[in-house]
């Protein structure tokens, strides 16, 4: 708990939603009849509404991008560092929105939401939602909120694919796209750890092919096993070196299968404590959306052609030690800007923290963020 | 099944089992009262006894390292690509030794074998084992062979690091040691993952705290994730791309959660095959022994001092793609041999197969190999 909200926080912020009532169709073939989005925004939009940034989350995060919710929050939304009164995307200047993607736990209509022709939960009946399913239902918050252009659209990892998607998607809808630690697509090995995740899901005999609530369980092995895994791309070979290295929990080996490194402590608390905060089907439709996401398939596999008609500004950005996303994987996004003769600019952070960068106070990151930001007019 | 046995492999071959009556004491304080080796040799013990190479296995293979059981085998022993007539380890020149490593699940003693003082299987009460621990019983299976120095031990990955443990506990019982692909202690991400495989396992409900015999099964769901999570570790991104891309089974899209890239058909069918044919427990065993393998720790955790009283020439061999146990790892065993300006030879390995190169028949490997092993006398 802040005992008082930080100066350069928003401070304390409340959630809004938004109901859609004429059917959304998506990739997969299957439309949503109506649904709902959960959304927060920080800021105050202009009077022509030309201010707005839609920021775009990661895998496991959500539409509680930055303040407190109640003086109790232990901690403020996830990227808190880069949202708030002087920070990268300043809220004096911008209105700044963030919703829950679709198919999401946190509130926007998911696996744990009631479906309408059913009045039971979705469960494993939720569609599976795609990248540009979700830029089309960002489009039509946007709508509801009488934003025609988005001054910026903003995102790490999954996130900065939707900020890509966008700029693809919808050209005239926004002026800047800020693309962080992201691939134009996952890579074998990237599908391979996505993989073994849902496997540790869908295998969990609590899974019961994804209809779990309605045996009063949850399949928490899986989803615990399935976090631990994902921490390891996370974090850099060099960060776990400097924040755990060989260190043992009780400073002498036991030789039995408790907690002995203090690496194993960490990523049994990461996953246990994930399970509580977490939906299972959400993570299985989460990694879904990660393994699809291919914006060039539309345009004969090349990112090239893919991005000829955008016509935002551009910033990239990756990390030196990111191995899930690797600044190779940017740079083929920055090859794709350069061959269209677009209008970007390209950043590499050095910084040891790996995948995890994205969401970390970097001096040289906060500036340059910060630099490219106070341009986006 | 090879219609004809290839002209270049070692041929049929059966494996021995030698039996100790005399206590082993384990690094865990523990002792084995009694225990078993199975073991294959190929080639023939000189009149010197002078000539024979022991081969350490790494975490899931096992005795049986080349050559066939029979006309009927489909494959032949796992490191067949280095082992018979004129190949590096030659068996017109050595007699080769390999052994199942105790706690193994290949004939040797471990948890599926029968603990003489219940009668029963013992299941998880089979005592931890360390690299040390291994590197004891199989210099008392060199005593039973009578050969009382080794020409060379030789091995890849949690082998080349019993070939390590060889040089500095029996400096007087091997001329060389020949350490592939290995590292001189696992690092925080290294042991995360076997966390991760372990966790896997032991929260399998079929695990019962590694009695499932007596219930009369076992975690296969448990082994399958670890299986598929140390696959992804052994092979590189490069690799993964070359062999598998982003091709999908079917050519197109499902939206479903079945196989539809072919990386995934390719790790559930790795996971589901390993569940076959190796034991869970074992599997525990292993990764323990990797993540305590420290050889420094003995020597004020310098691994310089650790090195100092070897009397081996060794061969230090990584590969450019292996990201389990990068070159940087074995420089650092490289830099403790030149410390103690030691007799030794270091090759990189240009290859693009990751950790599993160590199993692969590449050309400058090979050679280089072959050269190392002819000065072998």
């Amino acid at each position: 708990m802040p005992d008082t909200i930080p100066a350069d926080s928003i401070g304390i912020v409340s959630p809004s939603v938004q109901k859609f009532e004429s059917p959304l169709a998506l990739d997969c073939g299957r439309e949503l009849k109506e649904y709902e989005l959960i959304y927060e925004t920080y800021g105050q939009l202009n009077a022509d509404k030309s201010n707005a940034v839609l920021i775009c989350h990661a895998l496991s995060s959500n539409h509680h991008a930055a303040g407190y919710h109640s003086m109790e929050d232990k901690k403020p939304g996830w990227w808190e560092n880069c949202i708030g009164p002087g920070k990268p995307i300043d809220t004096n200047r911008f209105f700044v929105v963030c919703s829950n993607n679709l198919g999401g736990c946190s509130g926007s209509s998911g696996p744990m939401s009631i479906n309408p022709e059913t009045g039971k939960p979705y469960g494993p009946d939720f569609p599976i939602v795609t990248v540009k399913d979700w830029v089309r239902s960002q489009a039509r918050l946007a709508d509801a909120l009488g934003i025609d252009q988005f001054a910026a659209v903003v995102g790490g990892s999954l996130g900065g694919m939707q900020a890509l998607q966008w700029a693809i998607d919808f050209p005239d809808r926004l002026r800047h796209s800020v693309i962080i630690a992201a691939a134009p697509r996952l890579s074998a090995q990237n599908i391979a750890f996505n993989e073994v995740a849902r496997q540790a899901i869908m295998t969990d005999p609590e899974f019961y092919e994804g209809r779990y609530h309605e045996h009063n369980t949850v399949p928490k092995r899986g989803l615990m096993i399935a976090r631990m895994l994902g921490h390891i791309t996370y974090l850099s070979d060099d960060a776990m070196r400097g924040k755990f290295g060989r260190e043992l929990r009780e400073g002498k080996i036991n030789y039995g299968f408790d907690v002995e490194f203090q690496i194993e402590s960490y990523l049994r608390y990461q996953g246990q404590s994930f399970v509580d905060r977490f939906d299972a089907n959400t993570y299985l439709l989460m990694t879904k959306a990660l393994d699809y996401f291919d914006p060039a398939i539309d345009y004969d596999n090349d990112l090239t052609k893919a991005l000829a008609h955008i016509k935002t500004k551009s910033l990239v950005i990756s990390f030196t030690t990111d191995w899930r996303f690797a600044p190779e994987r940017s740079k083929e996004i920055v090859k794709a800007l350069h061959d269209n003769d677009k209008d970007f600019s390209y950043i590499e952070v050095e910084a040891d923290q790996g995948h995890d960068a994205f969401l970390m106070k970097i001096p040289y990151y906060m500036d340059t963020f910060s630099a490219y930001m106070a341009n986006v007019k």
